[in-house]
């Protein structure tokens, strides 16, 4: 076989289909994000669809936490974390996590993606005969958490109580289950009945696992995410989330009973074997946790921002999810007209909004999923707006004032 | 079922077979390693098991780098690579690290557990009829990344060319093969004959697939690994390697050719549907990656320390595996000796060096894992000879000049 040529026509495939990615290079400007300089573009652009949804990656908090950990442990944690990579920082940020979510104990991992991984993989491969009950729209992470795991997968249509109940109903009362389920979905933005879904997993004793990646920092009094905002965290068995979008820094974690954190931290091999993160991103999360604990203003801000750019898009008539998240899908429903706009925002307007097609999302349903946050300013408003009317009338695209999909 | 009572269960079997890990939770001294806080043992302590093996996490170069991308670029990259998560200082890293392995082109990961995970996982999956050819003593991120591929697996015994020529000798010509292998092995410290596997591969069509996490930074008049100081680094497919050990930061990569590095770059889920590492990350790696490229001084220190520790071992007869890398495994043979040599080092001595015990290596060869570094001192060598002298007699443990295994 001729490698090579194998990985070029692989690529070549991805090409003609559009599938081919190209990353926008970035440089953020700390302090006057969401401003950045795109250096394979058009030099300064505003952002609009990053995941640091609060613009906690320039609080002072997060980066006099950071600066003073550098100073006073290094760069790096140097181990793993049972070979002399446990910091005080970790225990530190565990501690934190857990009283987030109200649970005796968090796990932190090196990314939300391997807590996915590493945690639903263990939990299902390890308790014998387990059923994972998988939510349609669940993420890539918890798909191959689950898939590596090579338990029964039961996949219920995408926050269907209904068929939901059906599946449960249909195993043995005694086989165990984990009902696996994210609140805020990314790509819709639409979110989860997790109440409606404890009640079921009470009923047919099953553990309910919910990635809250999308909602932890922004929803509930303290930021523990929808679950803290509706009251019911401690119903779920186990709570993952991450400290790389709204906290601001990178890394993710579950948090759940004692005994659930210490077994998949004994036999998480994606745990075990991989060099801890380094104190300083322990101490930088920690530092945004807490203060997002304690304030709401950047929340109140961010909906407001939100509330304001779905308005000024119904009264133009552009077409985008109403859904009741901070998340708004305005939707292309064309690949080549996605990308088009796209590049036109970036080239022309200096707005770096990046196309979603397929196969993020299904065919006919392209994207652009724009994030507003506290620190986009209302000049920032005016003229997103402005550059998505003119290119909406460019594109001769539909204006509906009502939800797609 | 009873999902805590399962938890606690597992994890009492755990306990009364001796394989219940504690982490020492340490606060590290920047500027004072390998001197560190142990918070849950005695208060100060040395740290002979890192693998920061340079003390690259608290080098000047490393901390500036990182200090200055926090205050320029904020704290997280905020998105996926594809995402808004790709900013200047990745881009950077990985033109830093083609050029260390004088290869086309690099790709960063999360991790080194997550970079072989992913790049095995897509070879392996993708490459149709892949058969991976894997060293009997891989590291766990490979084992599972070629897992998850759910390709054909051949294991090849520890090193040992004949058994590899054998099944490669059994498969078609035409059939693809990936070769995958480690330079450095961790526990044993043990260096794999790169160039004769090299040549098997050419004669059998295989790919190579080389980890040398342990070697970066390490070896090669650059720090470009094994295959570097070897000079056959343009014949190996793929050149893997971490920041997170020798570069004293986090994060692993794969070095290959620019078609390579893109197919996995656009196929392999670990990658994609991930947040990007801080761009203070980054920059930290670049940074040290670039000193250690100029830089022979800490590699000749670490080489003396090494050799010292070696010599004094062999003078008071205690048995180690007298291997060609920096890796020094005293074998203590017997799992509660080597807990308890460890808890007294710990406590009555003031040195930190995790026990190995069973699984990470075979029952019988328990060892205490000593990876001396440029930032011990002469008098840190007295201190843990001292130590380990008084603590093999009181242990009645058997002396010999030889290696074990």
């Amino acid at each position: 076989m001729d490698y090579q040529h194998f990985f070029r026509s692989e690529l070549d495939a991805l090409r003609e289909a559009g599938d081919y990615r190209e990353f926008a290079e970035l440089e953020r400007h700390c302090g006057d994000f969401p401003n950045a300089n795109c250096h394979n573009g058009p030099g300064e652009v505003t952002i609009w669809c990053s995941n640091d949804y609060l613009g906690m990656g320039q609080h002072p908090a997060v980066l006099d936490a950071m600066h003073s950990a550098l100073d006073r442990a290094g760069a790096g944690a140097g181990g793993t974390r049972n070979i002399s990579g446990t910091t005080h920082d970790h225990v530190l940020l565990e501690a934190e996590l857990a009283d987030l979510h109200g649970k005796e104990a968090a796990l932190l991992f090196t990314s939300g993606y391997v807590s996915n991984w590493a945690a639903l993989g263990t939990l299902a491969s390890r308790i014998p005969g387990c059923v994972v009950l998988s939510d349609a729209l669940n993420h890539a992470s918890m798909i191959e958490g689950i898939r590596h795991s090579r338990a029964q997968k039961l996949i219920w249509k995408h926050n269907d109580l209904e068929d939901l109940e059906a599946k449960l109903a249909a195993l043995p009362l005694e086989q165990p289950k984990l009902i696996a389920f994210e609140s805020v979905y990314s790509m819709d933005g639409d979110i989860a009945p997790i109440a409606a879904i404890c009640d079921l997993a009470d009923r047919y004793n099953a553990m309910t696992y919910l990635d809250e990646v999308h909602a932890v920092g922004l929803y509930g009094p303290r930021g523990g995410g929808i679950a803290e905002r509706e009251g019911v965290m401690d119903r779920l068995t186990v709570i993952e989330g991450t400290l790389g979008k709204a906290f601001g820094v990178v890394g993710g974690y579950i948090a759940a009973s004692a005994e659930l954190c210490d077994f998949v931290r004994s036999f998480a091999s994606g745990f075990i074997f991989t060099t801890a993160l380094p104190p300083a991103v322990a101490a930088g999360a920690a530092a945004s946790i807490r203060y997002l604990k304690g304030s709401s203003a950047e929340r109140a801000i961010q909906k407001e921002r939100v509330a304001e750019v779905r308005a000024r898009l119904d009264a133009i008539g552009l077409p985008h999810i109403d859904n009741p998240s901070h998340i708004i899908p305005v939707m292309v429903g064309d690949p080549v007209k996605c990308k088009y706009i796209s590049d036109m925002l970036l080239n022309e307007h200096g707005i770096y909004i990046q196309p979603i097609n397929y196969p993020t999302v299904p065919k006919g349903t392209e994207r652009l999923r724009i994030t507003p946050s506290p620190v986009h300013t209302e000049a920032d408003i005016d003229r997103l707006l402005t550059a998505l009317e003119a290119l909406w009338t460019q594109c001769q695209l539909a204006r509906r004032p009502i939800a797609a999909e």
